[in-house]
């Protein structure tokens, strides 16, 4: 089998380093690492498969002679150089929200539309982490019963800002715990012992680009008129996202039959029974592949509705796992 | 004005040292306090317009002579313990859930139903603090538009549980800042910086008793078949909860005349511009009265719906501070 000279960009950040040890637990075919990141990062260490590599600082030349490229580094970043990598002749997977919504840019879970990727041009996106960890469910119940609306609130963790929340939040609570003024920086207020209905930027309708997100790819990767309503919120988490999701289905499912789909489909573990205290928890789903779906019940003020709860890795299947399914998936098509 | 002999019941615990610290801030007219607790607490000392008072444990007995009563020592103590107070003369304000839902029992928010009051037979049940601040906020949204159904998710401060359950967020925060292991005690997994979609106990429809408390209540205290399906979840958050509402209604309501009505009605407050960062947060709404409202937005997905971000003290407003309010209605209809 062939092996691939793969560009990992932002490597030094929660997703970038999560990339890196998904592709050495996963052995994908790398056959030459290029791990890429800012030039304040450039000349520091990584590890893989038990080798040090050098960072180098993220540059159009960096692309040369690389077949993947991994980006991880946010909008800006992707929207500058993504297009470059491409010209160099290597094939991106996209972490940012800069490409999601371009016609031309596949959108790909690869449990939910890996068919899509086949019109690529050498750019395909990851959908936002709280997207994927939710269409990873929603995709078997709209097969089974056509979802037509989604109602969603998310308790989403630090770790989807990056490494310096994690920090913050640390720090927050040390400071708040001994008594402390608590002086946010990453944040607009104080994360520890709070929630912040707020996550990315506000527009003049009052939704967060979070929550339009959620609404336009879901859509796109779907690939169907499903309605969806979000509320976006920060909490006090360092790793997975949780989400209370309603759903209004076109045809009747009961919960019973919503769990047999679930168990039987690609990357869901349902978590389900809350009277033995078996549902899903964000300290349970770090480190794991997985979405975990639980709490699923019939939602008695409408005809066909249900409850669901998942909860997914944010930094795994919400953004490196899924980046690194979608590079597998090239490679095991032929498209690379 | 008469002065009254007013009893609190559960006097040691986060509700009942607020109910204290309410009546004198309100210089409600107490003649002469009873604060009662269980036998552990007993002798313990409390302090009310600075004098002191001792602590006498909750017996029949000690109701002889009391004029009103707040109870707030959980179900099983308000189950034995607040008829025996109504047949010895006194007006019980009872915040547990033991008769909530019993068609004898007025069940107040004063911003909602006042009227409902007039029909009392010696109790009167403060509703669940997650269905209050709730409700403060929807009324006079249903009085303008007719609210059909109701989506909420909750983020519910560890106050709600006790003040064991906020030593154990404290402990537990310690913990895992020292890389320490967690024994959960209280909760029955980790509450540091993590999620628990479980308060109360569950039935067999997969809900909990917390959900069904916001779905029953709602119509009780509305006086109206409004539907509401509910998803109630603890978050590593001190005081005051947080909750995602989405509502569909009969007539038309823009957000603008939805923050027009808020800005006018009782008890609430309208913080609403996100794009300045102007959200409710609960580090903001502790310690505070109002019910804050903000996020108000279209729902695009019907043809009539908005959501809303609703924060309240779930001590305060949730639970002593509307037991208060509902004993100075009672005082003020001269129902006492």
């Amino acid at each position: 089998m062939r092996n691939y000279t793969v560009a990992v960009v932002g490597a030094t950040g929660a997703v970038g380093q999560t990339m890196l040890k998904i592709l050495e637990e996963r052995n994908f075919p790398v056959g030459k690492l290029v791990p890429l990141a800012s030039s304040r990062s450039a000349g520091q260490q990584v590890t893989f498969k038990n080798q040090s590599f050098t960072i180098q600082e993220t540059r159009p030349e960096a692309f040369n002679g690389v077949d993947l490229a991994l980006f991880s580094a946010g909008t800006d970043i992707s929207r500058q150089l993504a297009p470059e990598a491409v010209k160099r002749g290597a094939v991106v997977v996209d972490n940012s929200n800069a490409f999601r919504m371009n016609p031309e840019v596949p959108l790909i879970v690869p449990e939910v539309n890996p068919e899509a990727i086949k019109d690529h041009k050498g750019l395909i996106a990851n959908p936002n982490c709280s997207t994927i960890q939710m269409l990873v469910v929603l995709k078997p119940l709209h097969d089974r019963a056509k979802i037509k609306r989604v109602v969603v609130s998310t308790y989403q963790a630090v770790s989807g800002t990056g490494l310096e929340a994690i920090a913050e939040l640390n720090e927050q609570c040390k400071q708040v715990l001994a008594g402390q003024q608590v002086q946010p920086s990453v944040y607009p207020y104080q994360i520890a012992f709070n929630v912040l209905p707020h996550i990315d930027v506000f527009d003049s309708t009052g939704y967060s680009l979070e929550e339009w997100k959620m609404t336009r790819e879901t859509k796109k990767v779907m690939g169907a008129d499903i309605a969806v309503t979000a509320t976006t919120v920060r909490v006090p988490v360092y790793y997975s996202h949780s989400e209370a999701v309603n759903i209004e289905t076109e045809y009747k499912l009961s919960p019973e039959e919503a769990r047999r789909v679930l168990e039987a489909a690609p990357g869901v573990s349902v978590v389900d029974d809350p009277s033995k205290l078996q549902y899903p928890l964000p300290i349970m789903a770090t480190g794991r592949d997985e979405v975990f779906v639980g709490r699923i019940r019939e939602d008695f003020t409408i005809d066909h509705g249900l409850n669901l709860w998942i909860v997914a890795d944010n930094v795994r299947k919400g953004a490196a796992l899924n980046a690194v399914q979608v590079a597998e998936l090239i490679v095991n098509k032929g498209l690379l």
